[in-house]
């Protein structure tokens, strides 16, 4: 309690779950000096997430000290909660032993999160050390595709047969002792082990011992099976606010169970993908390192070089204008600058739509109609106010009415386009936020200098 | 259990948990039928969930007449899962005796969310017929701060004394009536009401009856209070995979606890906040009509109009230039794009490791030596690709060397504006993700413009 109370005062108030930075320099402190003792009162009272985040932020050689000197005495939980580049690191320095013992205390699909960042021939002497269950689990695990139900399953479960009474069920977790460490519904099976509904804990304890499972539980409505993509786990999660569900294998029989604390995560991933494609940055990872960023970042950047290129030729066939008025050149921008703005919120708006499930094939002319309105009123706004300050700076009604013009046509496209961009890719099975920006900037730019000197040549030359 | 695998055959393999739109069909057509039967048979089997996405999606005429028919058979859970907007039609068509059953029924925290979608006259009069317990409720949970833990949670939870045991707690609940629909963790309160500890309830099942609670708690570590934002109590619900935790008040005493599913909403909405504030949207709703959408949209292009017009006063300075050699006009776009587009990536992964709190005060400078160099490789990358491509095209070494260094310049400013802006808006306290992709864009356009216009002019004229 009063480690609790001690860290509360002394995180600021915004910030309160967050490990102090003069914390973590005073571990590193520690570390270097080599005082095992002062480790040990530091970390002990932390919890095992704490000690992650720490673990997360310590320079590289203190980190390798702190191992060297109390590794063995760390709660093993703290290896779910590192990143993976950091955990690659840790993992390198801790004894086999201790890696071998932490994969048996972890649930089986953090263990298979962590044994995926230990080195291949390492993973198989630790494996080789562990209990059979352990070494099953997470070669069963990984051997499940990524982004998967069947990978954020975890394969310890409380299941019971449709026969039993509550009494039956509560006779049975009292002298078991292979249960997880925390479960929040018990599920019902059939003969054939196929899960027919299930009991949240809370309605056990109020139960008297005799009545049978069967009468209290609810039935299984929503079925997952190891296959499902990760994002669509996280959507029934959601959608029925589920704390936890079975995932079943082909036959349909009860092979594992995904819990929300694992979702919440999920859903944290899927929305930053959406967040980092949108802006044209291709891994979702946090690529913490100069080449993983440049992979991430280089290829859109060469694409958005080839679509600049384009809509630069469509400024050159008019060349002639501008060399006639230059005016033309210091506006155009300006064009292709708000169409490029209407079309990102646009596109924001339909990722964040489609990905909540509110924009769906039964609505979308009603969303589409809405982008058109919106567009034209924005369109009307802003082509006003920029045609007056144009025609007054360069004193020509003509340029007036060719801003004005522009710009309407190319916030309409802008918008059109933010919402059938990802509509079609989402259409034809693509991500509809992955390279949609690219598109609509594309579209807005060719739109808005067509448009502007198009109109510019027609009114003024 | 038919019903929901007939559901599962009916829905898509990678759709699986969204309402067929061909069933919104049926039951658009039984309504217009006035067929009640029809619609008892169709919606009846669903969950609530799923009856809420039949009522988001439905045509507002069908809406009516369906609530006419068999408003009042429906579950009232439906009415947590249905979007404001929709919530606000569906609320005022059902009759108020209804309304009244449905925020007893809910929990507190969906009952004032579902409240505050009620016009307020309507209100009072609903609120007077209903008990006491849900008017207080629903009072005391819409005073508190919209978007703070006192709004999220709900007032029902079950709380221990700390002298009792298993046997006393479960002996408590078999008897008591006001439980919580469902719960995870039983409270563990000193003699001042104050939490001391929790215990799982699945932890409960396995413990005998004369344990005693204090020796099987976990010591409660982490303290929620009422008016604590939610953004903060969904960090803590991620970092320690907490599935529920109690709320204090500013004496320490327990109010109320906020559930995981209830977390889950929130890491989805502020997420989706920070993808529609990067794109220049203001407010997270959905923005379902027309008004709300120019309204979140207009100020942010009005913003664009004017950076936009600074970027092209940077250009009237080169009119000179542009007249003599046209070919600048038609390549400056390039570099402004390539600019916006880099900086646009450097940015959403700031955000992004700010918001997953990877991006802290002590680590900061690593952040933004790795984006430098980023930006140093991608911008000798582009810059040569660039350069080799205009040099041909207008057959000028001039103009490839000019638009070689205005692209480095350009996409060394981006990744740099695009981490430091971020970091500089949170540290005075403003969210990162608000505004700051309008000062980007308006840095690698002024900066875009002026190192090729002023390289070229350097070295060509």
């Amino acid at each position: 309690m009063t480690e609790g109370e001690s860290k509360a005062e002394h995180a600021s108030d915004t910030r309160r779950f967050d490990i102090d930075p003069h914390f973590i320099a005073q571990v590193a402190g520690a570390a270097y000096d080599r005082d095992g003792p002062e480790l040990r009162r530091l970390l002990k009272p932390l919890h095992p997430a704490d000690v992650a985040d720490v673990i997360e932020q310590l320079p590289i050689e203190a980190l390798r000290r702190l191992i060297q000197l109390i590794g063995r005495e760390l709660d093993p939980l703290f290896l779910a909660d590192v990143s993976w580049e950091r955990r690659e690191e840790v993992l390198a320095l801790l004894p086999d032993d201790y890696v071998g013992d932490a994969l048996g205390q972890l649930d089986t699909d953090d263990a298979a999160a962590v044994a995926a960042d230990i080195e291949e021939s390492k993973l198989e002497v630790i494996l080789a050390q562990t209990d059979e269950d352990t070494r099953l689990a997470v070669e069963q695990t990984l051997a499940e595709d990524e982004s998967t139900a069947g990978r954020l399953m975890q394969r310890e479960f409380v299941a019971a047969p449709e026969f039993w009474t509550v009494g039956n069920a509560i006779d049975h977790m009292r002298s078991s002792v292979e249960l997880p460490e925390v479960f929040f519904e018990i599920y019902v099976v059939d003969p054939g082990f196929r899960p027919i509904g299930s009991v949240p804990v809370s309605t056990f304890l109020r139960m008297a011992r005799d009545v049978r499972l069967t009468d209290i539980m609810k039935p299984a409505q929503i079925s997952i099976r190891a296959e499902m993509d990760q994002e669509e786990v996280a959507y029934a999660f959601q959608k029925y606010h589920l704390a936890s569900a079975p995932v079943v294998d082909d036959a349909g029989r009860l092979t594992g169970m995904v819990t929300v604390d694992d979702v919440v995560h999920v859903i944290q991933e899927e929305n930053q993908e959406d967040l980092l494609a949108l802006s044209g940055v291709s891994d979702a990872s946090t690529a913490d390192n100069v080449t993983a960023s440049v992979r991430a970042r280089a290829p859109w950047l060469i694409l958005n070089m080839l679509t600049a290129l384009i809509a630069s030729s469509v400024i050159s066939r008019f060349q002639g204008s501008i060399e006639k008025l230059v005016a033309l050149a210091v506006l155009m921008p300006i064009v292709a600058s708000l169409g490029g703005n209407a079309g990102t919120q646009a596109l924001a708006v339909a990722v964040r739509a489609l990905s909540a499930r509110e924009l769906t094939a039964s609505n979308a002319l009603r969303h589409i109609v809405r982008e058109g309105v919106t567009a034209l009123v924005n369109g009307l706004l802003i082509a006003t106010l920029l045609a007056i300050v144009a025609g007054l700076w360069f004193h020509s009604r003509g340029i007036a009415l060719a801003i004005f013009l522009a710009v309407l046509i190319n916030l309409a496209c802008a918008g059109l386009a933010g919402i059938m961009v990802p509509l079609t890719l989402r259409r034809f099975g693509a991500d509809p936020a992955v390279s949609s920006s690219v598109f609509v900037t594309f579209v807005t730019d060719c739109v808005g200098f067509l448009a502007f000197l198009g109109l510019a040549t027609l009114i003024l030359l």
